[in-house]
């Protein structure tokens, strides 16, 4: 009798915890990240990518940076898929990637930081990299959610102020 | 005791036949010829191909541009596979192919006809094509083997005047 009172109390715990902080994120993380070196030894090696890459981490709190770069990878790859035919194993592999993004998108309640991200966005340069330079963006990003997954989103972002001479973040 | 004669007189003139000759071509086309698809497919549909296209083949009699592109998309081939990893589909493929081109070259002993091949070469400039535009070549290459295989390779070819002005054959 009193095993099945602890169990309700619990349950009852449990609701509340998700219903007031939403329920944590199942992992995203699928076997296709597994196959992203079957595609990158698949694309030509001299294959150039665009891409707007925030390589320094330091100015941003991690959470920001993993908002911005999961943002702007998740755009590449949805352009990226449509260059290939949708029976090659290159559209499969990046289909399945895509669909990782979008569960990550989801989990870190993105739809909400689009102001920040779009901000920082704007004073960005697209860069160019070939594809193994671009997956390992994919790969870091990745290592990022899994780092900070379901911790360490309290700070609110803020895009830092930037070099009027440069046009770059400093 | 007739029918033995007549075989051992037929492998007779056979044997001659291939003695004088050469032996004909065995059929180089292999199934890979049916992956082009796949491979296009897994290319990035922008991708910029180099290529020095011959594309009218009226200046030219069939075999003798059949000499000049057979050369020159083997070349390009050796060199595209090197930009696949070892292990990925794409570099299968094309390894499959750059077999053929080799066969085709034994086959309609492109090494005899170097000095032709070059000179014509170096008068045609490099082009950039879609990896769809590119191995339409291939696939007009091997329709023109089939084509002419083993017979009318009898005319010598001979590079045609060029214009001084234009660099390029009239």
């Amino acid at each position: 009798m009193k095993k099945t009172k602890t169990w309700i109390i619990t349950c009852i715990y449990l609701q509340l915890f998700f219903v007031c902080f939403g329920s944590p994120c199942t992992n995203p993380l699928t076997d296709a990240v597994n196959d992203i070196e079957k595609l990158v030894g698949n694309l030509p090696n001299d294959y150039i990518m665009r891409l707007k890459r925030v390589p320094a981490k330091d100015h941003l709190a991690k959470h920001c940076w993993l908002y911005v770069m999961v943002h702007e990878l998740s755009n590449r790859l949805e352009l990226l898929v449509y260059k290939f035919s949708t029976t090659s194993q290159n559209y499969r592999i990046l289909g399945d990637l895509s669909l990782i993004f979008r569960e990550i998108r989801n989990c870190v309640h993105l739809n909400e930081q689009m102001e920040f991200v779009e901000e920082y966005l704007d004073n960005v340069s697209d860069g160019e990299f070939v594809p193994r330079d671009f997956f390992n963006s994919v790969t870091s990003t990745f290592d990022v959610f899994k780092d900070i997954n379901n911790t360490n989103y309290n700070t609110t972002c803020v895009v830092p102020t930037s070099d009027p001479e440069l046009g770059e973040y400093c």
